[in-house]
Protein backbone atom coordinates (compact mmCIF):
# COMPACT_ATOMS: atom_id res chain seq x y z
CA UNK A 1 0.00 0.00 0.00
CA UNK A 2 1.25 3.49 -0.62
CA UNK A 3 1.51 5.28 2.58
CA UNK A 4 2.92 8.76 1.50
CA UNK A 5 3.49 11.34 -1.40
CA UNK A 6 7.18 10.42 -1.63
CA UNK A 7 6.24 6.26 -1.90
CA UNK A 8 3.69 7.64 -4.68
CA UNK A 9 6.29 9.58 -6.49
CA UNK A 10 8.73 6.38 -6.50
CA UNK A 11 6.08 4.43 -7.67
CA UNK A 12 4.87 6.67 -10.61
CA UNK A 13 8.44 7.05 -11.52
CA UNK A 14 8.81 3.35 -11.99
CA UNK A 15 6.69 2.98 -14.98
CA UNK A 16 6.92 4.29 -18.41
CA UNK A 17 7.22 8.56 -18.59
CA UNK A 18 3.06 9.16 -18.89
CA UNK A 19 2.66 11.79 -21.30
CA UNK A 20 0.55 14.85 -20.15
CA UNK A 21 -1.58 17.12 -22.32
CA UNK A 22 -1.81 20.49 -21.19
CA UNK A 23 -4.83 22.64 -22.13
CA UNK A 24 -3.94 26.13 -22.81
CA UNK A 25 -0.35 26.01 -21.63
CA UNK A 26 0.54 29.59 -22.16
CA UNK A 27 0.79 30.29 -18.90
CA UNK A 28 3.72 30.42 -16.25
CA UNK A 29 2.08 29.00 -13.24
CA UNK A 30 1.24 26.40 -15.18
CA UNK A 31 4.75 25.84 -16.62
CA UNK A 32 6.27 25.92 -13.44
CA UNK A 33 4.41 23.16 -12.04
CA UNK A 34 5.27 20.69 -14.82
CA UNK A 35 9.41 21.20 -14.07
CA UNK A 36 9.50 18.86 -11.56
CA UNK A 37 7.30 15.90 -12.56
CA UNK A 38 9.15 16.56 -15.41
CA UNK A 39 12.95 16.21 -14.51
CA UNK A 40 11.49 13.28 -12.45
CA UNK A 41 10.81 11.42 -15.43
CA UNK A 42 7.15 11.18 -14.04
CA UNK A 43 5.13 13.27 -17.12
CA UNK A 44 6.61 14.34 -20.72
CA UNK A 45 4.26 17.32 -21.84
CA UNK A 46 2.53 17.57 -24.56
CA UNK A 47 1.99 21.99 -23.99
CA UNK A 48 -1.01 22.46 -26.10
CA UNK A 49 -2.35 26.30 -27.20
CA UNK A 50 -0.82 29.61 -28.20
CA UNK A 51 2.52 28.43 -29.46
CA UNK A 52 4.12 31.81 -29.20
CA UNK A 53 3.42 32.75 -25.78
CA UNK A 54 4.05 29.58 -25.06
CA UNK A 55 7.53 29.28 -26.05
CA UNK A 56 8.43 33.35 -25.13
CA UNK A 57 7.04 32.31 -21.69
CA UNK A 58 9.51 29.07 -20.99
CA UNK A 59 12.35 31.60 -22.53
CA UNK A 60 11.32 34.29 -20.22
CA UNK A 61 11.30 31.54 -16.93
CA UNK A 62 14.20 29.96 -18.24
CA UNK A 63 12.77 26.31 -18.42
CA UNK A 64 14.82 23.99 -20.38
CA UNK A 65 12.11 20.68 -20.31
CA UNK A 66 11.86 19.28 -23.66
CA UNK A 67 8.40 19.56 -24.33
CA UNK A 68 6.55 19.24 -27.51
CA UNK A 69 4.24 22.36 -28.52
CA UNK A 70 1.05 22.15 -30.59
CA UNK A 71 -0.10 25.67 -31.43
CA UNK A 72 -3.83 26.56 -31.56
CA UNK A 73 -6.39 29.11 -31.72
CA UNK A 74 -8.34 29.15 -28.96
CA UNK A 75 -9.29 27.45 -26.02
CA UNK A 76 -12.03 25.38 -27.45
CA UNK A 77 -9.56 23.91 -29.85
CA UNK A 78 -6.87 23.36 -26.90
CA UNK A 79 -9.01 20.68 -25.34
CA UNK A 80 -10.09 19.29 -28.60
CA UNK A 81 -7.04 18.47 -29.23
CA UNK A 82 -5.86 17.73 -25.82
CA UNK A 83 -8.59 15.08 -25.18
CA UNK A 84 -7.87 13.96 -29.09
CA UNK A 85 -4.63 13.12 -27.71
CA UNK A 86 -5.57 10.79 -25.15
CA UNK A 87 -8.82 9.36 -26.61
CA UNK A 88 -6.52 8.29 -29.08
CA UNK A 89 -3.65 6.98 -27.08
CA UNK A 90 -0.97 9.53 -27.61
CA UNK A 91 -1.28 11.26 -24.34
CA UNK A 92 -2.43 9.20 -21.17
CA UNK A 93 -3.80 12.62 -19.05
CA UNK A 94 -5.06 15.86 -19.24
CA UNK A 95 -3.78 18.98 -17.43
CA UNK A 96 -5.84 22.58 -17.28
CA UNK A 97 -4.39 25.14 -18.24
CA UNK A 98 -5.55 29.04 -18.15
CA UNK A 99 -8.68 27.62 -19.31
CA UNK A 100 -12.48 27.56 -17.73
CA UNK A 101 -13.16 24.06 -16.67
CA UNK A 102 -16.04 23.87 -18.29
CA UNK A 103 -14.78 24.37 -21.71
CA UNK A 104 -12.38 21.14 -21.14
CA UNK A 105 -15.08 19.12 -19.26
CA UNK A 106 -17.40 19.73 -22.94
CA UNK A 107 -14.69 18.28 -24.68
CA UNK A 108 -13.98 15.27 -22.23
CA UNK A 109 -17.38 15.02 -22.84
CA UNK A 110 -17.51 14.67 -26.53
CA UNK A 111 -19.91 11.59 -27.45
CA UNK A 112 -17.61 11.33 -30.85
CA UNK A 113 -14.08 11.32 -29.31
CA UNK A 114 -13.97 12.29 -26.08
CA UNK A 115 -13.35 10.23 -22.80
CA UNK A 116 -16.49 9.38 -21.67
CA UNK A 117 -16.73 5.89 -19.70
CA UNK A 118 -20.63 6.20 -18.78
CA UNK A 119 -19.44 6.98 -15.59
CA UNK A 120 -19.99 10.29 -12.94
CA UNK A 121 -16.84 12.61 -13.16
CA UNK A 122 -15.84 13.27 -9.45
CA UNK A 123 -13.42 15.10 -7.86
CA UNK A 124 -11.11 13.02 -5.69
CA UNK A 125 -8.74 14.62 -2.94
CA UNK A 126 -5.86 12.88 -1.72
CA UNK A 127 -3.99 14.13 1.77
CA UNK A 128 -1.49 12.86 3.85
CA UNK A 129 -1.31 13.40 7.60
CA UNK A 130 2.49 13.04 8.41
CA UNK A 131 1.31 11.33 12.03
CA UNK A 132 -0.15 8.32 10.71
CA UNK A 133 1.83 7.82 7.99
CA UNK A 134 -1.05 7.33 5.66
CA UNK A 135 -2.91 8.45 2.31
CA UNK A 136 -6.36 9.42 2.67
CA UNK A 137 -9.08 9.36 0.51
CA UNK A 138 -11.66 12.55 0.15
CA UNK A 139 -14.97 13.01 -2.30
CA UNK A 140 -16.48 14.90 -3.28
CA UNK A 141 -15.18 17.93 -2.30
CA UNK A 142 -15.29 20.33 -5.84
CA UNK A 143 -17.35 18.98 -7.93
CA UNK A 144 -20.73 17.12 -7.09
CA UNK A 145 -22.60 19.36 -5.10
CA UNK A 146 -25.40 16.71 -3.54
CA UNK A 147 -25.56 13.51 -4.77
CA UNK A 148 -28.47 11.40 -4.34
CA UNK A 149 -27.90 7.70 -3.01
CA UNK A 150 -26.76 6.65 -7.28
CA UNK A 151 -24.37 9.78 -7.00
CA UNK A 152 -22.67 8.39 -4.36
CA UNK A 153 -22.68 5.36 -5.19
CA UNK A 154 -20.54 6.36 -8.22
CA UNK A 155 -18.44 8.50 -6.57
CA UNK A 156 -17.69 5.91 -3.99
CA UNK A 157 -16.46 3.51 -6.53
CA UNK A 158 -14.21 6.11 -8.41
CA UNK A 159 -12.70 6.80 -4.84
CA UNK A 160 -12.50 2.79 -4.44
CA UNK A 161 -10.61 2.63 -7.89
CA UNK A 162 -7.99 5.50 -7.35
CA UNK A 163 -7.58 3.56 -3.81
CA UNK A 164 -6.65 0.45 -5.77
CA UNK A 165 -4.33 2.31 -7.46
CA UNK A 166 -2.67 3.33 -4.50
CA UNK A 167 -2.00 -0.03 -3.70
CA UNK A 168 -4.58 -0.55 -1.25
CA UNK A 169 -6.54 -3.73 -2.27
CA UNK A 170 -9.61 -3.63 0.26
CA UNK A 171 -9.62 0.13 1.44
CA UNK A 172 -11.80 1.02 4.34
CA UNK A 173 -15.05 3.56 3.05
CA UNK A 174 -16.66 5.61 5.55
CA UNK A 175 -19.49 7.51 4.46
CA UNK A 176 -18.95 10.98 6.62
CA UNK A 177 -22.08 11.59 8.94
CA UNK A 178 -22.84 14.35 11.75
CA UNK A 179 -23.13 11.18 13.96
CA UNK A 180 -22.79 7.31 13.64
CA UNK A 181 -26.76 5.95 14.02
CA UNK A 182 -29.86 5.98 11.63
CA UNK A 183 -31.93 9.17 11.81
CA UNK A 184 -33.99 9.38 9.14
CA UNK A 185 -34.36 12.91 9.40
CA UNK A 186 -30.86 13.01 8.59
CA UNK A 187 -30.52 11.79 5.03
CA UNK A 188 -26.99 11.32 5.16
CA UNK A 189 -27.20 8.68 7.51
CA UNK A 190 -29.97 6.71 5.36
CA UNK A 191 -27.78 6.73 2.23
CA UNK A 192 -24.99 5.63 4.48
CA UNK A 193 -26.82 2.11 5.55
CA UNK A 194 -27.71 1.81 2.04
CA UNK A 195 -24.32 2.23 0.77
CA UNK A 196 -22.93 -0.23 3.49
CA UNK A 197 -25.61 -2.91 2.73
CA UNK A 198 -25.27 -2.52 -1.12
CA UNK A 199 -21.43 -3.59 -0.22
CA UNK A 200 -22.72 -6.55 1.93
CA UNK A 201 -25.20 -7.63 -0.65
CA UNK A 202 -22.38 -7.01 -3.04
CA UNK A 203 -23.32 -3.79 -5.21
CA UNK A 204 -20.60 -2.46 -4.43
CA UNK A 205 -17.24 -4.61 -4.64
CA UNK A 206 -13.45 -4.15 -4.04
CA UNK A 207 -13.97 -2.27 -0.35
CA UNK A 208 -15.34 -2.55 3.13
CA UNK A 209 -18.21 0.07 3.35
CA UNK A 210 -19.69 1.03 6.93
CA UNK A 211 -21.53 4.02 8.06
CA UNK A 212 -22.93 6.44 9.45
CA UNK A 213 -19.53 7.11 10.56
CA UNK A 214 -18.90 10.46 12.13
CA UNK A 215 -15.38 12.18 11.17
CA UNK A 216 -14.08 11.14 14.66
CA UNK A 217 -14.65 7.86 14.79
CA UNK A 218 -14.01 7.24 11.30
CA UNK A 219 -10.42 8.23 11.79
CA UNK A 220 -9.86 7.34 15.29
CA UNK A 221 -9.84 4.07 17.20
CA UNK A 222 -10.21 5.62 20.36
CA UNK A 223 -13.50 7.99 19.37
CA UNK A 224 -14.68 4.66 17.90
CA UNK A 225 -14.04 2.67 21.22
CA UNK A 226 -15.41 5.59 23.29
CA UNK A 227 -19.00 5.28 21.19
CA UNK A 228 -18.55 1.06 21.38
CA UNK A 229 -18.75 1.22 17.59
CA UNK A 230 -17.71 -2.38 16.08
CA UNK A 231 -16.62 -1.88 12.43
CA UNK A 232 -14.28 -2.63 10.42
CA UNK A 233 -14.07 0.91 9.16
CA UNK A 234 -14.22 2.49 12.44
CA UNK A 235 -10.87 4.33 13.45
CA UNK A 236 -9.40 3.25 10.05
CA UNK A 237 -11.24 4.78 7.25
CA UNK A 238 -8.99 4.87 4.40
CA UNK A 239 -11.90 6.54 2.10
CA UNK A 240 -13.57 9.58 3.31
CA UNK A 241 -17.11 9.87 1.30
CA UNK A 242 -19.02 12.98 1.94
CA UNK A 243 -22.76 13.35 1.85
CA UNK A 244 -22.57 17.06 0.25
CA UNK A 245 -19.84 19.21 -1.49
CA UNK A 246 -19.98 21.73 1.47
CA UNK A 247 -19.05 19.18 4.06
CA UNK A 248 -15.79 17.86 1.57
CA UNK A 249 -14.94 21.78 1.06
CA UNK A 250 -15.29 22.28 4.30
CA UNK A 251 -12.66 19.40 5.48
CA UNK A 252 -10.49 20.03 2.89
CA UNK A 253 -10.06 23.51 3.44
CA UNK A 254 -9.87 23.37 7.26
CA UNK A 255 -7.24 20.54 6.86
CA UNK A 256 -5.29 22.91 4.69
CA UNK A 257 -5.44 26.26 6.63
CA UNK A 258 -5.45 24.63 10.24
CA UNK A 259 -3.47 20.99 9.70
CA UNK A 260 -0.27 19.99 8.94
CA UNK A 261 -1.30 17.92 6.11
CA UNK A 262 -0.26 17.53 2.32
CA UNK A 263 -2.66 17.21 -0.51
CA UNK A 264 -3.50 15.81 -4.09
CA UNK A 265 -6.51 15.92 -5.95
CA UNK A 266 -7.76 14.81 -9.50
CA UNK A 267 -11.18 14.70 -11.70
CA UNK A 268 -11.15 11.24 -12.00
CA UNK A 269 -14.20 8.56 -13.95
CA UNK A 270 -13.08 9.72 -17.47
CA UNK A 271 -11.59 7.68 -19.95
CA UNK A 272 -8.15 9.11 -18.02
CA UNK A 273 -7.44 11.39 -14.96
CA UNK A 274 -7.49 14.86 -15.05
CA UNK A 275 -5.05 17.37 -13.71
CA UNK A 276 -6.95 20.71 -11.99
CA UNK A 277 -4.96 22.76 -10.22
CA UNK A 278 -6.29 25.94 -9.12
CA UNK A 279 -4.25 29.16 -8.93
CA UNK A 280 -4.05 29.33 -5.26
CA UNK A 281 -2.53 25.76 -4.93
CA UNK A 282 1.01 25.53 -3.49
CA UNK A 283 4.06 24.53 -5.66
CA UNK A 284 3.60 21.17 -3.31
CA UNK A 285 0.03 20.35 -4.02
CA UNK A 286 0.42 21.18 -7.82
CA UNK A 287 3.61 18.86 -7.81
CA UNK A 288 1.66 15.78 -5.85
CA UNK A 289 -1.17 16.22 -8.12
CA UNK A 290 0.78 16.04 -11.39
CA UNK A 291 2.26 12.57 -9.52
CA UNK A 292 -1.15 11.10 -8.56
CA UNK A 293 -2.67 11.86 -12.11
CA UNK A 294 0.65 10.08 -13.36
CA UNK A 295 0.20 7.30 -10.91
CA UNK A 296 -3.38 6.80 -11.92
CA UNK A 297 -2.87 6.73 -15.63
CA UNK A 298 -0.69 3.78 -15.45
CA UNK B 1 -11.99 41.12 23.21
CA UNK B 2 -11.39 37.87 24.85
CA UNK B 3 -8.70 35.96 22.13
CA UNK B 4 -7.43 32.70 24.39
CA UNK B 5 -9.30 29.94 26.93
CA UNK B 6 -6.63 31.62 29.21
CA UNK B 7 -8.23 35.21 29.03
CA UNK B 8 -11.52 33.89 29.64
CA UNK B 9 -10.95 31.68 32.61
CA UNK B 10 -9.57 35.19 33.75
CA UNK B 11 -12.58 36.96 32.61
CA UNK B 12 -15.23 34.43 33.97
CA UNK B 13 -12.65 34.43 37.70
CA UNK B 14 -13.81 38.41 37.64
CA UNK B 15 -17.32 38.11 38.17
CA UNK B 16 -19.42 36.59 41.03
CA UNK B 17 -18.77 32.92 41.48
CA UNK B 18 -21.92 31.52 38.82
CA UNK B 19 -23.74 29.13 39.98
CA UNK B 20 -24.22 25.82 37.96
CA UNK B 21 -26.81 23.41 38.83
CA UNK B 22 -25.74 19.75 37.44
CA UNK B 23 -28.42 17.66 36.32
CA UNK B 24 -28.43 13.84 37.32
CA UNK B 25 -24.56 14.73 39.06
CA UNK B 26 -24.14 11.04 40.58
CA UNK B 27 -21.06 10.16 37.68
CA UNK B 28 -17.67 10.19 37.97
CA UNK B 29 -16.37 11.72 35.66
CA UNK B 30 -18.98 14.84 35.57
CA UNK B 31 -17.41 15.64 39.58
CA UNK B 32 -14.03 15.62 38.53
CA UNK B 33 -14.98 17.81 35.48
CA UNK B 34 -16.03 20.33 38.08
CA UNK B 35 -13.25 20.30 39.95
CA UNK B 36 -10.88 23.16 38.95
CA UNK B 37 -14.00 24.98 37.48
CA UNK B 38 -14.95 25.12 41.57
CA UNK B 39 -11.23 25.80 42.62
CA UNK B 40 -10.56 28.54 40.17
CA UNK B 41 -14.13 30.33 41.57
CA UNK B 42 -15.71 29.94 38.38
CA UNK B 43 -18.58 27.96 39.48
CA UNK B 44 -19.85 26.96 42.41
CA UNK B 45 -22.02 23.71 42.02
CA UNK B 46 -25.66 22.48 43.06
CA UNK B 47 -25.43 18.91 42.22
CA UNK B 48 -28.75 17.00 41.94
CA UNK B 49 -29.43 13.66 41.46
CA UNK B 50 -29.20 10.42 43.58
CA UNK B 51 -27.39 12.18 46.73
CA UNK B 52 -26.56 8.68 48.35
CA UNK B 53 -24.25 7.35 45.11
CA UNK B 54 -23.34 11.49 44.24
CA UNK B 55 -22.07 11.75 48.62
CA UNK B 56 -20.25 8.31 47.63
CA UNK B 57 -18.43 9.26 44.86
CA UNK B 58 -17.25 12.16 46.17
CA UNK B 59 -15.52 10.55 48.86
CA UNK B 60 -14.32 7.40 46.52
CA UNK B 61 -12.96 10.22 43.92
CA UNK B 62 -11.52 12.40 47.26
CA UNK B 63 -13.68 15.52 45.67
CA UNK B 64 -12.95 18.09 48.97
CA UNK B 65 -15.01 21.24 47.02
CA UNK B 66 -17.78 22.07 48.74
CA UNK B 67 -21.31 21.89 46.81
CA UNK B 68 -24.81 21.75 47.66
CA UNK B 69 -26.41 18.36 46.81
CA UNK B 70 -30.32 17.96 46.49
CA UNK B 71 -31.94 14.38 46.03
CA UNK B 72 -33.83 13.93 43.63
CA UNK B 73 -35.80 9.82 42.74
CA UNK B 74 -35.86 10.21 38.47
CA UNK B 75 -33.67 11.66 36.32
CA UNK B 76 -36.82 14.07 35.07
CA UNK B 77 -36.99 15.15 38.74
CA UNK B 78 -33.35 15.89 38.28
CA UNK B 79 -34.38 18.48 35.24
CA UNK B 80 -36.81 20.00 36.42
CA UNK B 81 -35.20 20.95 39.79
CA UNK B 82 -32.42 22.09 37.91
CA UNK B 83 -34.54 24.07 35.48
CA UNK B 84 -36.72 25.84 38.22
CA UNK B 85 -33.74 26.82 40.25
CA UNK B 86 -32.37 29.00 36.76
CA UNK B 87 -35.75 30.08 36.21
CA UNK B 88 -35.63 31.33 40.02
CA UNK B 89 -32.80 32.98 40.04
CA UNK B 90 -30.60 30.57 42.57
CA UNK B 91 -28.62 29.24 40.15
CA UNK B 92 -27.16 30.42 36.66
CA UNK B 93 -26.39 28.07 34.06
CA UNK B 94 -26.74 24.46 33.51
CA UNK B 95 -25.10 20.79 32.84
CA UNK B 96 -26.06 18.11 31.83
CA UNK B 97 -24.57 14.69 33.79
CA UNK B 98 -25.73 10.78 33.31
CA UNK B 99 -28.88 12.02 31.91
CA UNK B 100 -29.94 11.95 27.93
CA UNK B 101 -30.46 15.10 26.21
CA UNK B 102 -33.69 15.29 25.41
CA UNK B 103 -35.00 15.34 29.00
CA UNK B 104 -32.69 18.06 30.27
CA UNK B 105 -34.09 19.72 27.20
CA UNK B 106 -37.61 18.89 28.01
CA UNK B 107 -37.43 20.60 31.13
CA UNK B 108 -35.64 23.85 29.74
CA UNK B 109 -38.81 24.10 27.22
CA UNK B 110 -41.41 23.66 29.70
CA UNK B 111 -44.03 26.62 28.94
CA UNK B 112 -44.28 26.91 33.10
CA UNK B 113 -41.49 27.40 34.46
CA UNK B 114 -38.79 26.71 31.72
CA UNK B 115 -36.10 28.65 30.24
CA UNK B 116 -37.65 29.47 26.96
CA UNK B 117 -37.15 33.10 25.39
CA UNK B 118 -38.91 31.92 21.92
CA UNK B 119 -35.52 31.98 20.59
CA UNK B 120 -33.90 28.62 18.54
CA UNK B 121 -31.63 26.44 20.65
CA UNK B 122 -28.47 26.32 18.82
CA UNK B 123 -24.87 24.58 19.67
CA UNK B 124 -22.15 26.85 19.71
CA UNK B 125 -18.71 25.52 19.67
CA UNK B 126 -15.69 28.27 20.43
CA UNK B 127 -11.97 26.98 19.47
CA UNK B 128 -8.88 28.62 20.25
CA UNK B 129 -6.33 28.53 17.23
CA UNK B 130 -3.00 28.72 18.74
CA UNK B 131 -0.99 30.28 15.58
CA UNK B 132 -3.95 32.77 14.76
CA UNK B 133 -3.83 33.72 18.40
CA UNK B 134 -7.95 34.09 18.28
CA UNK B 135 -11.47 32.45 19.32
CA UNK B 136 -13.86 31.16 16.87
CA UNK B 137 -17.32 31.03 16.80
CA UNK B 138 -18.41 27.75 15.08
CA UNK B 139 -22.16 26.93 14.78
CA UNK B 140 -24.41 24.44 14.85
CA UNK B 141 -21.96 21.78 14.42
CA UNK B 142 -24.88 19.23 16.81
CA UNK B 143 -27.80 20.38 17.16
CA UNK B 144 -30.07 21.79 14.16
CA UNK B 145 -29.47 19.82 11.19
CA UNK B 146 -30.27 21.66 8.18
CA UNK B 147 -31.96 25.01 9.24
CA UNK B 148 -33.61 27.02 6.61
CA UNK B 149 -33.01 30.79 6.68
CA UNK B 150 -35.14 31.90 9.60
CA UNK B 151 -33.61 28.87 11.73
CA UNK B 152 -29.73 30.31 10.43
CA UNK B 153 -30.62 33.71 10.97
CA UNK B 154 -31.52 32.66 14.30
CA UNK B 155 -28.47 30.24 14.71
CA UNK B 156 -26.72 33.61 13.52
CA UNK B 157 -28.14 35.67 16.27
CA UNK B 158 -27.14 33.49 19.10
CA UNK B 159 -23.68 32.62 17.68
CA UNK B 160 -23.38 36.61 17.61
CA UNK B 161 -24.49 37.38 21.09
CA UNK B 162 -22.11 35.01 22.22
CA UNK B 163 -19.45 36.93 20.65
CA UNK B 164 -20.88 39.99 22.34
CA UNK B 165 -20.07 37.85 25.32
CA UNK B 166 -16.92 37.80 24.35
CA UNK B 167 -16.20 41.40 24.49
CA UNK B 168 -15.90 40.84 20.44
CA UNK B 169 -18.34 43.97 19.54
CA UNK B 170 -18.87 43.69 15.95
CA UNK B 171 -18.03 40.17 15.15
CA UNK B 172 -17.19 39.15 11.27
CA UNK B 173 -19.42 36.28 10.30
CA UNK B 174 -18.96 34.56 7.38
CA UNK B 175 -21.75 32.30 5.92
CA UNK B 176 -19.76 28.99 4.91
CA UNK B 177 -20.09 27.23 1.54
CA UNK B 178 -17.96 25.22 -1.31
CA UNK B 179 -17.36 28.27 -3.06
CA UNK B 180 -17.30 32.14 -2.51
CA UNK B 181 -20.19 33.26 -5.56
CA UNK B 182 -23.97 32.55 -6.08
CA UNK B 183 -25.09 29.60 -7.54
CA UNK B 184 -28.90 29.24 -7.04
CA UNK B 185 -27.80 24.91 -7.79
CA UNK B 186 -26.05 25.30 -3.92
CA UNK B 187 -28.82 26.44 -1.42
CA UNK B 188 -26.44 27.48 0.88
CA UNK B 189 -24.80 30.82 -1.53
CA UNK B 190 -28.51 31.62 -1.72
CA UNK B 191 -28.88 31.78 2.10
CA UNK B 192 -25.39 33.10 2.65
CA UNK B 193 -26.24 36.05 0.14
CA UNK B 194 -29.66 36.51 2.00
CA UNK B 195 -27.84 36.79 5.71
CA UNK B 196 -25.40 39.38 4.10
CA UNK B 197 -28.11 41.63 2.18
CA UNK B 198 -30.13 41.00 5.62
CA UNK B 199 -27.19 42.39 8.12
CA UNK B 200 -26.62 44.94 5.31
CA UNK B 201 -30.45 46.03 5.95
CA UNK B 202 -30.35 46.04 9.58
CA UNK B 203 -32.35 43.15 9.66
CA UNK B 204 -29.58 41.18 11.61
CA UNK B 205 -27.52 43.43 13.73
CA UNK B 206 -24.34 43.86 16.08
CA UNK B 207 -21.93 41.78 13.34
CA UNK B 208 -21.14 41.99 9.80
CA UNK B 209 -21.83 39.45 7.83
CA UNK B 210 -20.38 38.38 4.31
CA UNK B 211 -21.03 35.44 2.50
CA UNK B 212 -20.97 33.20 0.40
CA UNK B 213 -17.31 32.20 1.81
CA UNK B 214 -15.32 28.80 1.89
CA UNK B 215 -13.81 28.05 4.56
CA UNK B 216 -10.18 28.99 3.02
CA UNK B 217 -11.14 32.45 2.09
CA UNK B 218 -13.13 32.65 5.31
CA UNK B 219 -10.45 32.05 7.55
CA UNK B 220 -7.54 32.85 5.45
CA UNK B 221 -6.20 36.45 4.22
CA UNK B 222 -4.15 35.00 1.35
CA UNK B 223 -7.06 32.72 -0.13
CA UNK B 224 -9.48 35.97 0.00
CA UNK B 225 -7.04 37.95 -1.65
CA UNK B 226 -5.50 35.22 -4.24
CA UNK B 227 -10.04 35.03 -5.07
CA UNK B 228 -10.07 38.58 -5.40
CA UNK B 229 -12.42 39.00 -2.67
CA UNK B 230 -13.04 42.42 -1.20
CA UNK B 231 -14.80 42.02 1.60
CA UNK B 232 -14.53 43.42 5.66
CA UNK B 233 -15.23 39.34 6.91
CA UNK B 234 -13.25 37.12 4.17
CA UNK B 235 -9.88 36.38 5.48
CA UNK B 236 -10.83 37.20 9.24
CA UNK B 237 -14.11 35.53 9.96
CA UNK B 238 -14.81 35.43 13.90
CA UNK B 239 -17.81 33.42 13.21
CA UNK B 240 -18.03 30.03 10.88
CA UNK B 241 -21.61 29.73 10.31
CA UNK B 242 -22.27 26.14 8.42
CA UNK B 243 -25.13 25.39 6.29
CA UNK B 244 -25.88 22.23 8.16
CA UNK B 245 -25.07 20.15 10.82
CA UNK B 246 -22.75 17.63 9.00
CA UNK B 247 -20.34 20.71 7.73
CA UNK B 248 -20.33 21.81 11.38
CA UNK B 249 -19.34 18.47 12.67
CA UNK B 250 -17.15 17.65 9.94
CA UNK B 251 -15.40 21.06 10.41
CA UNK B 252 -15.45 20.10 14.44
CA UNK B 253 -14.60 16.95 14.11
CA UNK B 254 -11.61 17.81 11.33
CA UNK B 255 -9.77 20.15 14.27
CA UNK B 256 -10.37 17.81 16.66
CA UNK B 257 -7.75 14.93 15.38
CA UNK B 258 -5.77 16.59 12.89
CA UNK B 259 -4.89 20.21 14.02
CA UNK B 260 -3.63 21.79 17.39
CA UNK B 261 -6.89 23.37 18.65
CA UNK B 262 -8.64 23.42 22.25
CA UNK B 263 -12.49 23.53 22.56
CA UNK B 264 -15.52 24.64 24.32
CA UNK B 265 -19.41 23.78 23.67
CA UNK B 266 -22.68 25.05 24.90
CA UNK B 267 -26.19 25.06 24.27
CA UNK B 268 -27.57 28.98 23.80
CA UNK B 269 -30.49 30.34 23.33
CA UNK B 270 -32.39 29.52 26.28
CA UNK B 271 -32.57 31.73 29.26
CA UNK B 272 -29.32 29.99 30.52
CA UNK B 273 -26.18 28.59 28.53
CA UNK B 274 -26.04 24.57 29.44
CA UNK B 275 -23.12 22.78 29.62
CA UNK B 276 -23.60 19.64 27.66
CA UNK B 277 -20.13 18.04 27.23
CA UNK B 278 -19.76 14.60 26.03
CA UNK B 279 -17.67 11.09 27.81
CA UNK B 280 -15.13 11.52 24.44
CA UNK B 281 -14.57 15.18 25.51
CA UNK B 282 -10.82 16.15 26.74
CA UNK B 283 -11.05 17.14 30.19
CA UNK B 284 -9.60 20.43 28.97
CA UNK B 285 -12.60 20.89 26.68
CA UNK B 286 -15.24 20.45 29.51
CA UNK B 287 -12.99 22.55 31.83
CA UNK B 288 -13.44 25.40 28.70
CA UNK B 289 -16.92 24.33 28.42
CA UNK B 290 -17.38 25.31 31.79
CA UNK B 291 -15.70 28.34 31.77
CA UNK B 292 -17.05 29.62 28.41
CA UNK B 293 -20.64 29.21 30.70
CA UNK B 294 -20.15 30.62 33.16
CA UNK B 295 -18.66 33.72 31.36
CA UNK B 296 -21.67 33.54 28.92
CA UNK B 297 -24.28 33.88 32.58
CA UNK B 298 -22.60 36.86 33.30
Amino acid sequence: MIKSFKELEEHAAQGETRRIAVVAAHDKEVLLSLKDAVHNNIVSPVLIGNKKEIESLMKELDIRYEAEIIGTENDQESAEQAVQLVSSGKAHMLMKGLISTPVILKAVLNKEWGLRTGRLLSHIAVFMERAHHKLYILSDAAMNIAPDLDGKKQILENAVEVAHKLKNEKPRVAPICAIETVNTDMQATVDASLLSKMNDRGQIKGCVVDGPLAMDNAVNEEAAKHKGISSPVAGNADVLLVPTIEVGNAIYKTLAFFADVEFAGTIYGAGAPIVLTSRSDSYQTKYNSIVLAAALAM
